[in-house]
């Protein structure tokens, strides 16, 4: 199977890491917007503008767009699957409805496979929201982010008069997950769920009460929770905050007909969020080859492909290894 | 959708109870090898000799097979599989490729959907390996059973001569479960995972020494783990340890590229094991007759099926509200 990568942020240099780890994939090209001869890759995949893309129409199995979704991905998805089956990981929750169904118009006209908002959330939480679901109809959900960074809110710090750089990390309660989890099926406001805990570097000269305030009093971002700020140094923040970890749970605790109470949870720890979620990226874009192969065009997601096309292993195999 | 059950002990009970939560679905009638008339059900599904199910064929669009593995399943899945689309929990793990064989074969010819295995384990769990595997190609295994009752375990107990009543349960050692939570990947001997709690009602005159080493070096069941046995009267058995509950733990540890490390975590606790799965054969239930709508005949597995496909919601709904 030979792929394609268009972005070569974090996330693109993630999935060009995953592809190393699955011997039945092979990385042929990454096309950048900036100048091909300025990127230092990690693999001997070619590297191109974006601007030729077109130029590799049948010649690649499957394109992983690894655009951002605010801006990117709904102009690049529906444009590359024209001429590409494609796979991205559109994460804003709220428009998903509309870019499946830009993506799928374009899909169905040409005979391609999209596979949309792939990654953990959306994606793996998704999909066990969904289990949890149908196997429990009666019952709650919770999904709780972190500890991990919030790349949004890191960067609507750093928009704020006077910082220079920040890092945010979102934090489940404590108290609340063990209310979860022991089953309680508490109700949790927005406050009693996440708390909040900024690491700031101020510019010279920058007043720490303005942009504190500034922060914990920000609409939608941090008004909603207890937010702790620290002041760190450039120095700092470079040493004990420049990976990018995250994670959380999915839980879903429900009753049955005779009052037993069940509780499923789904969990995730990640040193890595860009590269676990290329690890989901890869794994899917297996499956979507299978649905070409199958003519099944259009725009999917994770609730429609059946999971043993994730794998490299036969049905045979699988069944006698992993069920 | 109309539903029949084969089998009214905990599962079939569990699957009635089931249906009462998913209002897609009908339950029209129980088969059973005991006398129709002395059945006690919870619902208005009729109550008829299994030796009367022919009578049945083209009246339900799903046979839900409630026996046991050991002898009921390997006969009449593939037997009913001849006139009805069926699903079934079969869990000897090392025996599901000849019982797939077995309920391909007949279902293929009688243009039928047989879906086996379907419950936690094999079932969900067997789902949570095949995706963290994919996700995660380098990676360590590890799944955890308990704390829970062992059906088999208590059965070997009860053959001992002496005991008249016996509950056993597994439960996941304390430390082991955190060596992997941290991410250390352990190598974990059997003895180092689980250990075993048995509790004991005697015969009159029995000799609980005798019966202790019965049970502690009994092969396979007993003699690889740490067991405990507490010897009760029958009225502690009954007050205290009569319910079925059960859970358990699958993890994948996984590295990326970069040395990056990655936990993937899906648990269960259950208050009843039946009635769990039967929530579980409900939701697949409807999946499978969804593939006889699409005419894809033959046996499968959860693998096999997409997610969407156990959810009364369609797939507009579920992207607007699960993904």
């Amino acid at each position: 199977m030979k792929l394609g990568i268009v972005g070569y942020g974090n996330l693109g240099k993630g999935v060009e890491y995953a592809v190393l780890q699955n011997p039945d994939i092979e990385l042929e090209a990454i096309f950048t917007r900036r100048d091909p001869k300025t990127l230092q890759t990690n693999s001997k995949a070619k590297v191109e503008s974006v601007n030729s893309i077109k130029n590799w129409k049948d010649r690649l199995d499957i394109l992983i767009i690894c655009g951002g979704s605010a801006t990117d991905l709904p102009i690049q998805t529906p444009q590359y699957a024209a001429d590409f089956n494609v796979v991205d990981s559109f994460d804003t929750h709220a428009k998903i409805p509309e870019h499946f169904s830009n993506v799928d118009k374009i899909a169905k006209e040409n005979n391609h496979v999209a596979l949309i908002s792939v990654g953990w959330d959306p994606g793996m939480f998704s999909l066990n929201r969904l289990y949890a679901n149908a196997i429990l109809p009666n019952g709650k959900d919770y999904t709780f982010w972190g500890k991990g960074v919030s790349q949004g809110h890191s960067d609507a710090i750093r928009r704020i008069k006077g910082v220079k750089d920040a890092k945010q990390y979102t934090i489940p309660v404590k108290e609340a997950l063990e209310a979860v989890k022991s089953g309680k099926k508490p109700n949790l406001t927005t406050r009693e769920k996440h708390t909040r805990e900024c690491f700031v570097v101020l510019e010279e000269g920058a007043n720490p009460k303005f942009v504190e305030n500034a922060i914990k009093t920000m609409p939608n971002y941090f008004d909603e929770y207890d937010t702790t700020v620290h002041f760190v140094s450039e120095e700092e923040l470079k040493k004990n905050h420049s990976g990018i970890p995250h994670g959380g749970f999915v839980f879903r605790s429900g009753t049955t007909a005779n009052g037993n109470e069940h509780l499923i949870e789904y969990n995730l720890k990640l040193d890595s969020n860009p590269e676990f979620t290329a690890g989901v990226l890869v794994a899917y874009a297996r499956a979507a080859y299978r649905l070409f192969k199958e003519k099944q065009f259009g725009c999917k997601t994770v609730f429609d492909i059946p999971p043993a096309y994730l794998s490299p292993k036969s049905g045979e195999e699988l069944r006698k290894t992993m069920l």
